[in-house]
């Protein structure tokens, strides 16, 4: 991704087929973890209608306008504490002058270099209480539920929510530390499965910790690569194919712990720090 | 893709993660060309408004119920002719005993041989009058114009329009024939674009005539192989990246002709039979 | 790869760039394990030449005529006492009438499925003394030493050899069980690393045994998939890239035990299996 | 490919697994063109006797120690006047110190950007008299001519040799222009036909002319991509898969007018331009 401005403590990063300002913003901060995630709403109409759904289930938050390339963003906090930016209006990312890019359907300049991350896939967070966070979402946000882990007898551990013809793009998984508000991992696309090999090599030539892929999901089926940024955010790289969400009707896919137990796709086991490791650190107990 | 069933003059076949019973009908007739396109409504109040909201335009059809695997169809003719069938009842694709696949989010077993195509991507038919096939799609359908291209003073030649978060669904190419209900190509997605390079010696040992490509379209971005299935129909097999519409207010992309005589996004000169060549025949003048 | 032809107890296969009459010969049998690995001579002379330098150096072998598509045969025991056979007349692959290939360099029909196996790439072997069978190479075979892994104090762990440009062609490999004659495993090569991916997906639809893998060796660099084919033996599908050896003085690259505990190129612990299955299974003490 | 030094008007380019000094170096003259192409010997020895041979054979040539990181090199002209350096010294590749790539059996750091050439493939010359070049190629230099293109009733227009287990290191073409000495094009080995891919939009962005390709030849079956370099001078991206030249007794594969008129593998027309750009332009009659 590439600078697009900086702006105070702040980095803004743009990735190279974003039809917005900015795809991530890094501050400067004493810890890790993520901050606010933008949801973009499908409308000025919808965005209202949307808000007053959400205060009617008595999920309430407040407007700001302080955001780079935003105009009024509506701050809410999921039910664990994580800050969700709701807005319409936004300003087009312009590509810097003689850094067009050749085909005019295309955000940016194609940069043909390390992971190529096309654009934002979707956002991993860690909950204290997954299925308390699945109201919010489900009847609160109007997001369907595609997938979930089963506990042997308790609720879901993990839940995965489109709010697109994506087949995910918010995942709450259950924090083990009983903490609230921490993240799993942002994930970035790419266009193909090479670019995440190729990834693997820039990373492993940069030195950046490769936690754990290449490989495939079981569930959900993303081919993926798990890297730490140097500030201790777990990254994933990620390519989903040909594969949508194109059922208006689908029945939600149940993993059991014995499936889960099985590892990913492959037979990989799941690497334990992917089950211990969240940002903010927290002590452990 | 594998064959499901026959029935009377007609061959289903059904491509690897497509969720319904069938994905292509082939059925035995005297010409090439297309017959029905079904199109599923988000919900059956949404298909009731539609409909309603089609006959309020003037645009009416009529119900059936005659196919494997859907429930009642709303068969309705765009302008130029060629029918749509809206429904919103399916039956969900059942593997045959023995071939389930190893992951239960995945429709049927992974066939890892020809082009392994995924799922339907797009149709693109030729029209005599693509503007007017234009109202139809975006005032009735509710379908959005994301590219075109323009001509040197009269209408567009071509219009990608899109139902879903993909970048098109539908495509109306201008017929130069000035017939109607004719079919440019249907279109079929693949997990990667190795296996469009696959699906070209595959296609090259099998003695399936390869029109064009592998290659790149400038217009839409999409790595593309076009072969003639042996009826004579133009088959696409796609692969969009992590490419989708995510923008509400996506301002139309237009290509003026000196843009278009540019070629493909690689320089390809655009191959002459890609603008001769539609099914069914007509005689030519 | 496609069966060629049955004789006896025997199936022969055939990868579908190999130009010679088979690429793997399977026989039934009532263990695992390795038997033959041919070797074919740059020539006739260099053929009597070799036997005759082997003669001297006191590795004698006898000759044999007994294989499909091969002449004379002259068969000759490694130190652990795996059989290679050195031969120079060999018979052409035909493709059956009507599967002749579409480009004629080619030796048979691209079949476009499953891993897509070109041809074979090197055979792994386990050897209770790894120095004692590198005289043999080295000094009797002319193999060229590229890479090898040491031990804390003692002599190499395994060692790779190459008898061409690619990198290595046989790895001798200690047998922590001490037998000898055994099997590490087999490679096929495959054109790309996307053949690899679709591979797995192949082999996992198919209940094959996926040891580890799709990933990439830190020592030579190989992309690799290890499956167990359904009679036990290991067999990698991998793909090395462009590279080559191209230096005729090259250093041999040798990788220290805290090196190798570093696991995999991109941090993929190697697996244990990798260290305690080998072919035909012994008993373990 | 990364700079490595700078002496008089050279820039000395390093491919990232070139176990040498420089892979290509660019020298600012008044035209394009090919100098020296450098063909290492296998052992001192093999150096000696192969001058030794070819002077026996007529063809001598002259020492001349003056290039960066080489010894002596022995100057021969083809006998189109290709100016060829056969040596036997030369400096291993020493990485910038901070540089050094994260695994010891690969030259230089892993690039990850662009078309990430990992070493050079072959050089293709065009020649006023293919044949007379074969000669010298045959008997002088040990090539082995893989495949050729016939002409109607004379000679070969065009030969590939190779000088390894590589399908191709020399090229020799018809040189239409009657002309002698002149370069169709250099070529650099990617590890995938992603890489290629890549490339090709990489090229777009920065306003490379793509000649042609991506595509597969059917000759040699190289997936390619042409640019020129802004010198005017034409290189190839190519990758191999997995083909090698593995029989010592390949029986020549010879291409009629015919065969090559029906364009590369998948059917692509073959580029006017590709029989009519060489380099340096000669005045055209």
């Amino acid at each position: 991704m590439d600078e697009v401005v900086r702006r105070g403590d702040s980095v803004y990063l743009h990735a190279w087929d974003d039809y917005e300002t900015f795809t991530i913003k890094l501050t400067a901060a004493d810890t890790s973890g993520v901050r606010r995630t933008y949801v973009r709403a499908a409308g000025p109409e919808a965005l209202e209608r949307r808000i007053h759904h959400l205060s009617n289930l008595g999920f309430d938050g407040h407007w700001v306008e302080d955001e780079v390339g935003l105009g009024p963003v509506y701050l809410i906090a999921d039910p664990d504490g994580h800050m969700l930016g709701l807005y319409w209006e936004t300003e087009r990312y312009q590509p810097p002058s003689g850094l067009e890019p050749a085909l005019k359907n295309q955000a940016a300049r194609y940069p043909g270099r390390g992971a190529n991350v096309r654009r934002l896939d979707h956002v991993n967070f860690l909950a204290a209480d997954v299925p308390g966070n699945a109201t919010f979402l489900e009847d609160g946000l109007g997001a369907m539920r595609t997938e979930q882990i089963l506990t042997e007898d308790g609720p879901p551990a993990a839940i995965w929510f489109t709010l697109s013809d994506k087949t995910y793009d918010l995942v709450y998984s259950g924090d083990w530390t009983g903490s609230k508000g921490r993240l799993h991992h942002v994930a970035l696309a790419t266009d193909t499965r090479e670019d995440i090999l190729r990834a693997a090599d820039v990373c492993l030539e940069a030195g950046i910790h490769i936690e754990t892929g290449p490989h495939k999901h079981a569930i959900q089926q993303t081919f993926f690569l798990y890297v730490w940024e140097p500030g201790g955010n777990r990254i994933e790289l990620c390519n989903a194919g040909a594969r949508l969400m194109l059922a208006p009707d689908w029945p939600v896919v149940s993993w059991t712990p014995e499936e889960r137990a099985r590892g990913q796709a492959w037979g990989l086991e799941t690497i334990p720090t992917f089950h211990t490791h969240g940002t903010p650190p927290v002590p452990t107990r």
